[in-house]
């Protein structure tokens, strides 16, 4: 709910704090899940709200693999660090975040106004960094839309990326970025929470 | 405010409409700003809500420079690309998200399960991208905590990377990624919105 300006907040429009908490202030990292699936219909939700997320002139690079089946699992882990084997054969879905290293093709469609396809096609280490920071952009709206609908998630980069690429991706079109695991976290199983820098270390008002 | 199970959502822990709205469905890139402030308590609640999202290892490696004054301001102005200068000079403050490039000198603090500092001290090439990675998700982060926070954003990348970090990070440490005006958007300046690709177009389950 938003709340309006007669409202205990002092901004209108403003996320109340039980959906600023479950999103980003109280929300953890999971590798331990309840017993409950995620269906087909969760992640076509996921994608639906991650979807509209910025990018650069709309390039919208990500492509997402959503491995639920046993097998799709099973032809994860031998890419995973040790750390990371279980707690993705127990979530109900592990999420491969990739980007299509050719996303520039459809510029025509996703932003009509210019020529932004001539941008990238013949730069290939600006196309690259382009398709790794504005798909990581969406791997993030990814995790927050997966809590905004009542997901958690557990997102991880200790893996092999160029194993991942040769089993899932062999034509070398798609590369792989980051996984999520994604399922009901075990609240009970997590550990205290990490500190964060303050304000002052980490930023600067000029 | 989050619906429960008997509300008119299926899912219980979920964000309600509006919230969703805000936050991504209806969001927009903006260009054009009303004539609202945005003062340092703004960007104080912004970091200490994005602060929370997450990154490998918690190494959090962005830094967040926020440009405010009109002399911050003009020095960014010879970095940018054409179209982005007048929505820049306008915007009520402009953030450089950045990383530091030494991120991992904080681990011991920041992650003291392991030692973390190790696996990068030695390896530039994985430090390099741990921090582009993890830093542009914390920059999502500043995108949607801006939003859940009643303010709009407007992310961009069309500028000069190594211009704004002569001028603004002579050092060499911090590297800046991409940039984000802030303020209140006006509306009635935004073009039609651009399509998204189709979850078939973007996404697998396997």
């Amino acid at each position: 709910m938003l709340l309006e300006p007669n409202d205990e907040s002092t901004v209108a429009g403003e996320l109340d704090a039980a959906a600023l908490d479950r999103v980003l202030r109280e929300a953890r990292t999971h590798s331990a899940w309840l017993d409950r699936p995620v269906t087909d219909e969760h992640l076509r939700r996921i994608y639906d709200l991650m979807k509209w997320g910025p990018t650069s002139a709309n390039c919208s690079p990500a492509r997402i693999v959503f491995l639920k089946s046993r097998e799709a699992k099973e032809r994860l882990a031998p890419a995973l660090a040790p750390g990371n084997v279980e707690p993705t054969q127990r979530a109900p879905v592990t999420a491969i975040v990739a980007h299509d290293s050719r996303f520039y093709d459809e510029l025509p469609r996703l932003f009509p106004y210019v020529d932004a396809r001539a941008w990238f096609v013949d730069s290939p280490a600006l196309a690259e960094t382009t398709a790794f920071r504005n798909g990581t952009l969406q791997g993030a709206y990814l995790i927050l839309a997966a809590r905004a609908l009542g997901l958690d998630a557990g997102p991880m980069s200790g893996f092999d990326n160029a194993a991942v690429d040769r089993e899932f991706f062999p034509d070398g079109r798609w590369k792989s970025n980051f996984l999520v695991n994604l399922g009901y976290g075990d609240r009970s199983r997590l550990r205290p929470r990490g500190p964060r820098l303050t304000f002052d270390e980490a930023a600067r008002i000029l």
